[in-house]
């Protein structure tokens, strides 16, 4: 910025290494990789070096990772565990709004405790992937100082582990979530409610996915929108809110502005990342793509919502 | 523009002027104005002068019109006919997304059959709202060279009228419809795919309204998007999508620009109207409203989803 170039920050991912089959209305893909460490490292590392910590089995197909380590991932903090990989089977229907899951087998991801290594501890930018609330609070417990602390989570943990999700509410800055998992959480229908709700419970961030219609940023003073990209085909719907996270957080620790200016120019990063995942199975879009197609989508982003308030 | 104040041009609206009974979580209301000629009307008349052409029975409180009149609604084309007034009576649960049809008596608005005044035969801006497509046809036959046609339809007619509705699409240079609609006329699950099989028949603007998800403006060359107004409380959903064509046409017609910068700005206004109209019973909202709350709300829609691309 003003002309000189800042190096990236750091940027540490917590969260699942897994082996995703998925069928969708357009073909069908097996043991490709997936978890939400993998897509949210994928999308992260076109802006940042990204420290990913998580665990695979003694089956994991590792030579699988090594694009990933090419991009400067740093692998260092993923766990090898005896026994199986975490795998998931899921289909989509014809309207590819949500995903059916077949098949479930969380393997060594079960007894997951995350260790951070020593030299992850430190980095400026954290995001806790959605795991049990439980873990994601031991990993705050071993960072030191982070900038900023983002956190995911999803129905289950709504459900099941409701103490721990509101104590994490008080320990982070800013919680991505769906929807309907911030009306579950909530109790609110409405979503500007619903934010109002988790804003005074400690994220000064909210940040509401809501797929194909787009996202919402809420803080206590302001409402920011961008829509999802209008696609002509959606191939597999697959990790899309996991790269919209690594987009967005990868962008905040490039600039190293943490602004509401800049938390909306990387809410529109991470919406252009989300739409990339979207094109391809797995994470194959997201490491073929390069800074001049994202920086060309996010023209396109900013074509696709402008107008001219005045004149009127 | 330039300094200059252009007139607006007269609008002319062939629709509904109906009596509605509503049932929202928030309360109920009995044979309130509705229909979507009133909504439309009462949205445009905030930016042009307004020409009805609809159907009333004699039982219809007339009295009740006296608001619209008092905006500069021109009535002489509102027929009297003997026989009862088109009522409905539709509740909402408690998420507001889709209206649940209780009753629906047509009355004498099943015989209707549009005769356009001398008067409003060269309105420049023409709306054909949501009426049997026959219907809006003979409204064409009757209209002297527009600058521009615009129309809205439903599922119904989708289904029951897809030849008329077909021959429609090739003399209009604009259809507004809800995403559900567009995706029941083309066949086609994805909107863009949608917007452009719709393009291939005729309008030169295609409108995909997506409710609480906002608005998409689909042309050969281009798309736009306007999120909706992140409201707190949504009162009551009905004519939200008239008063957006209301506040759409209207807006146009205020400005006399047909281009896509106008267009754009004029689905902005579109949606501020709808925003206004969902937040209170039939058209009260819109009636109460200066044009510096239109102004305020367009300035927020800026805000809502301004973004700074650079700088990355």
């Amino acid at each position: 910025m003003n002309g000189t170039v800042t190096p990236a920050s750091p940027v540490l991912v917590v969260g699942s290494v897994a082996l995703d089959s998925v069928e969708t209305p357009f073909g069908k893909v097996d043991d490709a990789l997936g978890g939400s460490g993998t897509y949210f490292s994928s999308s992260a590392s076109h802006f940042a070096p990204v420290q990913l910590v998580g665990v695979v089995g003694n089956d994991y197909p590792v030579d699988k990772l090594a694009p990933l380590t090419a991009r400067g991932v740093d692998l260092s903090g993923l766990e090898k565990a005896d026994g199986a990989s975490f795998r998931w089977r899921g289909r989509y229907r014809h309207d590819l709004n949500s995903a059916e899951t077949l098949e479930t087998h969380l393997g060594v991801f079960s007894d997951f405790r995350p260790k951070i290594p020593e030299a992850f501890r430190r980095s400026p930018f954290v995001f806790l992937a959605n795991i049990d609330p439980r873990l994601q609070l031991q990993v705050l417990d071993q960072v030191e100082q982070p900038r900023l602390v983002a956190c995911d989570t999803m129905n289950f943990w709504i459900e099941s582990r409701r103490p721990d999700l509101l104590e994490l509410l008080g320990r982070v800055d800013l919680i991505t979530l769906n929807d309907g998992e911030a009306r579950q959480l909530t109790e609110q229908t409405n979503l500007v409610q619903a934010a109002r709700w988790i804003l005074a419970r400690g994220p000064k961030y909210v940040l509401i996915k809501k797929g194909e219609h787009g996202a919402f940023m809420f803080t206590k003073d302001s409402v920011f929108f961008a829509p999802a990209y209008p696609l002509e085909s959606v191939f597999d719907p697959t990790g899309a809110g996991d790269s919209f996270a690594g987009g967005f957080i990868g962008h905040l620790a490039a600039t190293g502005e943490i602004t509401e200016r800049a938390m909306r120019r990387a809410v529109v990063v991470g919406s252009a990342m989300g739409s990339f995942a979207v094109e391809k199975f797995s994470n194959a879009r997201l490491l073929e793509i390069t800074r001049e197609d994202i920086d060309r989508r996010v023209q396109e982003f900013r074509q696709l919502v402008a107008f001219d308030a005045e004149l009127m």
